[in-house]
């Protein structure tokens, strides 16, 4: 498994932005559960606040609501078909980790693990739950975070619906005096 | 300009899933502006409904808490340039439109103008203001959309931080029974 470093956390929205397709882990009594998430967006630099969409019929819903942990694993295309394979199946039913090959590590902060393939993990606790009954949406905060140093130019996979995902191509770099004028 | 077509509202989660930097538009008083915003999320299907941060630092937070309507507008590679000087300049001082040469065009529903030259154009209604004081996250319901049927592979644009973009690549077809798996 490749070796992690620590990842500063206001970075993390560089990793996030994008809109990279993620597994979401979760461990709730010992039982741990992964799931793809497309549906999610950064809402603070630092310390950094994720929202996400996670569907009350999902197994990871409840486990989310009753731990408020969970990690945000980011793979690249070498996981592609696993990533598919965790969406099609419900943690209720099946080990996934297990099923499909993936390695769970002990997180530093929280209890959900971390997916040792992914290149990044971002450690994650929820901290507002004002949108959970309506919108199934989560507020999360980035309490550590975790990078295969190694990777350079992650193939980070973006999904397009019915399958079809993107991977990245051409970089453009623009002069732009802000960090990240794109929210500011 | 591109003619644009109708865009089915169930379909609009396959424009937004993958993470690209929108224009976001707004009108108020007559007075037209535009910033760019890559910190959004799909939430729901149908209706589509997307959650967005803009700080409230923005000129475009005001005009977008006052008149609760915007137009999420999807730009390619071609607008780089422009893309970028409407996020290093305020629409307090510049009117950005005029500036950097882009095209207002009527909305079917809203008062905010779509921008011409965006492959596609989401005109929305602000349907939740929960967040807007804690986190500046507004929830947008997408009323109309259109789309320029010319525009088969469009490339996008997905901020990584520091003025740097990623643009699409290869595309990855798999298997998957459901449409979107991605948030099922």
């Amino acid at each position: 498994m490749p070796k992690k470093i620590k990842y500063s956390l206001d970075q993390v929205y560089r990793l996030l932005e994008p809109g990279p397709v993620v597994l979401l882990s979760t461990a709730r009594a010992g039982r741990l559960n992964v799931m793809p998430m497309s549906w999610h967006t950064m809402m603070e630099f630092v310390p950094p606040l994720v929202g996400c969409v996670v569907s009350s019929g999902n197994y990871t819903f409840e486990t989310l609501r009753a731990t408020g942990e969970c990690v945000i694993n980011v793979p690249t295309s070498a996981l592609a078909k696993k990533v598919v394979a965790c969406g099609n199946v419900s943690g209720r039913s099946v080990d996934k980790f297990k099923e499909f090959e993936l390695t769970p590590a002990v997180a530093a902060v929280v209890k959900a693990p971390l997916v040792a393939e992914c290149y990044a993990n971002l450690e994650c606790r929820v901290v507002d739950r004002k949108l959970v009954t309506k919108y199934n949406f989560f507020v999360l905060e980035v309490v550590r975070a975790w990078i295969d140093p190694r990777v350079k130019r992650p193939r980070t996979l973006h999904h397009q619906g019915e399958g079809v995902f993107m991977t990245p191509g051409r970089t453009l770099k623009l002069p732009s005096p802000k960090t990240s004028f794109l929210s500011a």
